[in-house]
């Protein structure tokens, strides 16, 4: 099943200012070779109550992002809501994993992460519009098998991977995720298609994300 | 200024069944040889506005507590107001010193601690009845002073100190505290009188102040 | 079975110059209600040949050292020969357990051990002419059953237990061994007389172990 | 000043049986885009007598090795001597930087280095037939400027970087060195050429050379 995208639509929110293009650094293409697809994993929603297969999202252009309540990018959690709205009707699913692998900033439970992105950070009554999954690891001997698919499909985001006080995962590997916030898009297929390190805009990850619909569309 | 005990009102309490009175083993008495005082020390109040010099609570019995909010013990909180509360008359005043130094379970700003206390754990609405300070550290080289005075004026909590996975202060001290909500009961003379391990429970903290409130009393 | 020492004989080396007393804040008397013996423990020699029950040195003053080659304090091995040799006739035996858990700087196999001490540190043909024992752990889960039994019969040895960087063993303990070239000195009967910091120099261990003897002969 | 080599010396060698050609999995090709050469960068031979500026080595083959005493692998001690022999007529330099970061396995000093090779490990009387360097950080914030031109000459060796158990330098980078003994071709312009991981036989590195040299040679 593919998503059909008016141009027509694309194109306003192209040049409607909402999008800065930043270098290409920020954005690493994945690899062309990848086999599997996301379909092959699932996880459980954020209230346990839902065990979905990721299979559900196909012909969606799905966005993975690890999260998390105390982090100092927390307050991408409301830009990737607009994100999510606007590029809705293009067929974007984001979908949130938090994590307490990046400084232990994740510390709440399943059932407190809402609470404290409603009501502490980003707080102001902020709910997500986005599924998020229960809290699990993306690094290390427990990641979850998504993530190793994930970002085994896509070049690693850095160089630098980070400093040992704030690394609480074994072992420490080259594609390892750096920090909360990182993204990955998915195609309509399963296939990932790019990453972005955790610091891009979202207002970049939007114009990326445009730019590669308006392509796909033409292909 | 001595704070005058009606014996009738500890006995009711002594007695009212809210008193568990385990072994002593939780609690230590400190040492008799400490020079100094509390009231050499001060602390910011938690929104900031305030500088609390420790002598303002002379003639007080002063419980210092470190607490944390994603902490398994955070239940312990509404637990500190009940004995704030039910022993104010008696001159009891409880501070709270947030620290993210035990598992990063303190990972907010100030300005958010009472919202994650307040909607997330404990939540229900929960709002301390006694007053919470800057967060800091309470191990390590940038401790708090008032806690290194603390701590070296009462036995250290136990042989176990801790796992590295969980200790991140620098260095290491034999009477450092073990984990979040340890706690100190100060005299009216600034001079520290008791300190519990984290696990301690409320009601016996409480019998233990009665007990010590009684004595004081008939000394 | 008691050592009989003749007074003579420890008159004048207590006198003779090679004796400095320093304070006795480096010299921690062990607990009075110690119960067991080091005679419930056992370890393998550092050939691996002989697996040597601690029993066998009934009657003796055992001295016990964590050794490591390539430590500040490595200086040390010639000057416990020299112990060795002095008060061998008064029955002190001293025995060293090589140990990598402090900053690794026991990173030789079995068999490598003497090498390194004979010819790099402290080199210049160095052999011990105590018995060394099997390298292993003093410290943490998989500690020997002798320093655990020796570390909790005496004082911990510093408020300062070490800092992260150095500290290779989990859980971290109040009792722990700080460093290489701790000592316990054991009495005749198989019971902790004495525990030293590892900066005790041999010469305070020494006048030490004498006055201890003196009295021990005249008791 | 090029080398000569005269093909007849590498056939034989080629093809003398002493050359198992491994898989390139563990050789990587340096990148060709490299800017800059070795000759910018110096260091201190191991007894601190001599200040070595590399671009000495201009037209010769130069092959950096971070190495230790007490690893796993320093059995290719004795091998590398025999690389620096056979292909000394061709040009090829070995130079030996030790390097205490990977499970501290160089405690020594400079000056005990030579004792613990030639005595202990890999002992019977070893003596490197190469250039040993004072020993010096190859990872992290204080990396000798060589390593960090060599290592962002090159691919990164593998996914794996480590367990944190064994990183003792911050920050962590992909391109760091993971174990002691990776290596390092550098050709006759000071430009890196190959790297290869820790457990690639020395019989591999050499007929990775030789291929080399004779391609070189042809070029």
């Amino acid at each position: 099943m593919t998503v059909q995208l008016g141009a027509f639509y694309l194109f306003p929110l192209f040049m409607a200012g909402f999008v800065q293009t930043n270098s290409n650094l920020e954005k690493m293409d994945c690899y062309k070779d990848v086999t599997g697809t996301i379909y092959d994993y699932d996880a459980f929603t954020l209230n346990g109550n839902e065990h979905i297969q990721f299979k559900q999202y196909a012909g969606k252009h799905v966005l993975f992002v690890n999260v998390a309540t105390y982090c100092g990018l927390t307050a991408q959690y409301p830009e990737l809501n607009t994100l999510q709205e606007e590029l809705k009707p293009f067929g974007l699913v984001v979908l949130g994993f938090p994590c307490n692998q990046f400084g232990k900033q994740e510390p709440g439970e399943n059932s407190e992460i809402l609470l404290g992105l409603k009501y502490v950070r980003p707080g102001g009554g902020y709910v997500p519009n986005f599924q998020l999954f229960e809290k699990g690891d993306v690094n290390g001997e427990k990641e979850q098998k998504v993530f190793t698919f994930l970002k085994h499909s896509c070049p690693h985001p850095s160089e630098l991977i980070g400093s040992i006080g704030y690394i609480s995962w074994e072992p420490i590997r080259v594609h390892d995720i750096r920090w909360n916030f990182e993204k990955f898009l998915v195609g309509p297929d399963g296939v990932p298609v790019m990453r972005w390190v955790h610091e891009t805009p979202i207002s970049t990850v939007k114009s990326d994300i445009l730019a590669y619909l308006k392509q796909f569309k033409t292909e």
